[in-house]
């Protein structure tokens, strides 16, 4: 029953609501769907579909996550680099506009989310660790530099495509002459007034009495403002005739359930991307929840998470939407408005989904250079240059996997740049314990203690070799193993034993063990003898598991002492 | 000039070399040329290539080899493993028995001689680690079946193809009408009497006298005594007329050296293929190679391996051969012929050389059935089951790397199985290390001591949390690492302070920064303190690069009990 409880968090939390927490979290609702309602039109337009989309991917989600979330704070729906990621997908199997484009994007909400529960049920959210942050920041400024750059088109009401910064540079460059004024007036503006809020608003509303989080909320409202605002210009100037692309028509009322068509082929087409989608909406979610739920000592569970955003994308699959993860700045929002449940998120559904049923109709003379505006003030803020600079700083193993990343999701599309960053990371990661440091080591002279001969005045022997490897023993260093000792022993031609110090090595794979079987092997031919000393007790049990106890030619000591003792031998000269 | 030197290591040989080393390099290259030609001629038609094309392939990268290799006793040539995957990868490009396929084999060998060379330049043999011993294990073990059961159709004188064991299988199954009885006979006769050779007739000659060592040398000359049986059966009972079929005309004469032609779509699709070959010649060769040196307390460098390797491979492309690397069987018996230097390398090549200008003329009538029964019994050599068992029982995490290669290879062919096992590697260790052993630690009443609050009876603190990681952080743990802690702290109401104890903590990379301040910001948050103790001095250095320390609410101390000592935590009862 617990375990199975533990699939339904909503079951822990559920029992006992209680009437404050009621009135917290409708306020939160009613803020966050004040935000949510201008992002959802935005990055449906960002992802190639059409505005309602967003929000129908706004209402169901929502609903699944309350149900199987564990954060009780994450606010989830579309967010801009799912949102890209997904044009990015659907753009290779289907053309904008189409009835095709469509359900190819709510079929990769439905792989995603089934990817997600899987990865979920099996305990598999590690694989999340494959993205390492270098990599994760790298993408997500490239991601944000990409998109921003793709509405620059929607700000100039020019029509261009492209998936990667040359191919969008190129399309804007050729669209320059005809280039739309009244467009670039009213998305000058709006990106002018957003900025606005942005930077000055908080202050100023501070300055005038606010208290900071009321201040940080109205803030949070202005691209609301914005929206308002250019659909009445729209309206009273008459821009649809300027030749200003407005929102349109926007069908009114919610889809019926319904699955998407699963078409076997598509499927094993989006897959690979569909993955890459929910691991990355999965980290960012994950990160957002641990970081609120940390503030008020709350707890999330990773592995639940993935339950639960997988739940919420087949919310959107079944519902006309599109792929959705735990959002930054409306988390955030939801946050510090006071939600203290999930159930804020259920209330936010159900205001978007009134929104959906009545509010529609109002936004059909929605310019869309306000919503272009909106996301690109909203993108730019994720654009972070000061973490390159720290990486480089900190690591230029870290900053090349980062410039890797940043590189390849620039000019060679999303997929690539988050596929190369994640196989040079693992690459240098290899690359850095492949070569563990190893120390020859001597006895400090009175004492029991062996110590690095580089590093100490020590005592060694001419007949007995001893080594620590300062790492765990798998196969990315198993064969540099077998090459040091190989080196060693070569420039020792008096040597009759070699001691392995095991003090630091946590574990031995079945490749070390093989190395270490061959070293055994190639010094007892070569006339010499391998001990071990100080093996941990887990290590211990492993090997015991296995011949090589029986096939090593010299001992097991408890400590390095002992060996020494024990081997008797001939003392070295002092090294004056 | 001694990095110049380096990269010939024939310079730091060929000054000492004297009669006694010219004697017995001598002797071992002349058994060496009797067991390799008949070699050369059964691998070459196991890559399906011409069997001239198998002389070829050991005649100039035996030269290459002695000048730039370091490997004394290193006997390269065409190998099994390496012409399965040669027969794979061109079959994919042209079809056998055309003009196209022997381009296609010679263009690989020179992207497999290039890649050889260029990691050798560039230090990257590291990358090679990315082939664990399991994954080499089980891909060789599936290999030699793959083979075997594809030289079935030579020994029963049916035409099948196939490159997965269902297709080959099939294949044989589907042509069981048309078998040829008198191959079958002289096929069967052939592997009978190899298989005496190998099993038998050492003992056989140890009993009757012979030194152990020279019984080996004469069994090792085995395939030649049948090679020269059936062709004089084969001549004297005309089996070419009875449907067996023979060698046919070997051109006598070498070809004169000529690049091969450089067609770019073909170097593109050719790529992944010889990189893969490359490495898989180079872990094998490498291995048998300091095998070897150990034995004698020489050294191997194997950077300057790569480069030997890369140069035996472009020669193999100059001369119209195919991909070659250093072999086990024939480099033990080199060895245990006395080779000394790598001038064996150099009188072999010239044997065999000589034999392809004269002897092939006596080849005409060889049964191809000879040759497969000569592959059969050395490919099954290589199966090793036992290793699949003692993975088994040693590791189940290597033992699925290692099923999944063998799976991989037999039934989606050689180049799936080994990425398939790579990948299984790597994703397997990135989740062991990604769970590192945490230890909640206390203080061991009336010591300076903190262990494991779990294994002994210690003093805690309520106010206090102690915790010591038993890994280097980095980006697969340090997710692991922001939830364990965000979980020790919700479990702890009165907490203050938070000491992550550093003391094997060898590494923090970009991503376990990020992390750390992370859980520095999130304690602040929640009102706690993050503090550290005993990190390591180069961990320190790095710290230093960036602004963790500055922002680090706590402090970092020396040891744990001072880190204990200055915080004055409230003692808790000693649990009873």
């Amino acid at each position: 029953m617990t375990r199975f409880s533990g699939y339904f968090p909503i079951l822990g939390w559920a029992g006992d609501y209680n009437r404050s927490a009621l009135a917290s979290d409708l306020v939160a609702a009613m803020i966050v769907t004040v935000m949510l309602i201008p992002q959802s039109l935005a990055y449906a337009m960002l992802a190639g579909l059409p505005p309602q989309v967003g929000l129908y991917a706004s209402i169901l989600p929502l609903v699944a996550y309350a149900v199987f979330g564990t954060s009780r704070t994450l606010a989830v729906g579309p967010v801009a680099v799912v949102s890209l990621m997904t044009a990015t997908a659907v753009g290779e199997v289907a053309t904008q506009g189409t009835q095709a484009y469509l359900a190819a994007a709510t079929l990769l909400a439905l792989i995603s989310g089934m990817a997600l529960i899987a990865m979920g049920l099996f305990r598999l959210g590690f694989v999340a660790n494959f993205l390492s942050h270098p990599v994760i920041s790298g993408f997500i400024t490239a991601s944000a530099i990409l998109i921003a750059a793709g509405q620059l088109k929607h700000l100039l009401g020019v029509s261009a495509g492209g998936h990667t910064l040359p191919e969008i540079v190129g399309g804007i460059a050729g669209e320059l002459g005809s280039i739309n004024p009244s467009t670039v007036a009213i998305g000058a503006a709006a990106l002018a007034f957003l900025y606005f809020v942005r930077l000055r608003l908080k202050r100023l509303l501070i300055g005038a009495g606010l208290r900071p989080r009321a201040a940080d909320i109205v803030t949070k409202a202005g691209p609301v403002a914005a929206v308002a605002a250019t659909i009445l210009a729209a309206h009273i100037l008459d821009l649809g005739s300027r030749g200003v692309a407005l929102v349109g028509i926007i069908p009114q009322g919610i889809p019926a359930p319904a699955l998407p068509v699963f078409d076997f082929d598509l499927v094993r087409t989006l897959a690979a991307p569909a993955l890459l989608i929910s691991l990355i909406g999965f980290v960012e979610s994950v990160s957002v929840a641990q970081t609120l739920a940390t503030k008020r000592r709350q707890r999330i569970i990773p592995d639940q998470e993935l339950i639960g955003l997988g739940a919420a994308n087949i919310a959107a699959a079944v519902s006309s939407g599109y792929p959705v993860t735990g959002g930054f700045a409306r988390s955030v929002v939801n946050f510090d408005a006071g939600a203290e449940t999930q159930a804020a998120g259920i209330f936010t559904a159900v205001s978007i989904a009134l929104a959906t049923l009545f509010l529609t109709p109002l936004l059909t003379d929605l310019p869309q250079a306000t919503l272009a505006a909106t996301i690109i003030v909203a993108v730019l803020s994720l654009v972070d240059l000061g973490a390159i600079r720290r990486v480089w700083i900190y690591s230029r193993a870290d900053f090349s996997a980062m410039a890797a990343t940043v590189a390849g999701t620039l000019f060679l599309g999303v997929e690539v740049g988050i596929v190369m960053g994640v196989g040079l990371s693992l690459v240098l990661h290899l690359y850095r314990t492949s070569r563990p440091h190893m120390a020859v080591v001597g006895q400090v002279a009175g004492t029991e203690h062996f110590r690095n001969i580089e590093r100490h005045e020590v005592v060694t022997c001419q007949d007995v070799l001893s080594v620590r490897v300062d790492e765990s023993l798998y196969f990315a260093n198993s064969r540099y193993l077998e090459d040091r000792i190989a080196e060693l022993v070569a420039q020792r031609p008096q040597l009759r034993h070699v001691v392995l110090m095991c003090s630091a090595v946590n574990a031995i794979d079945a490749s070390a063990l093989e190395s270490l079987e061959e070293i055994n092997r190639r010094l007892r031919d070569g006339g010499i003898t391998l001990h071990l000393s100080e093996v941990k007790g887990p290590v211990m049990d492993r090997l015991k598991r296995s011949h090589f106890l029986e096939e090593l030619e010299g001992g097991v000591f408890l400590s390095q002492y002992e060996a020494m003792a024990q081997l008797q031998c001939e003392r070295e000269p002092v090294p004056a």
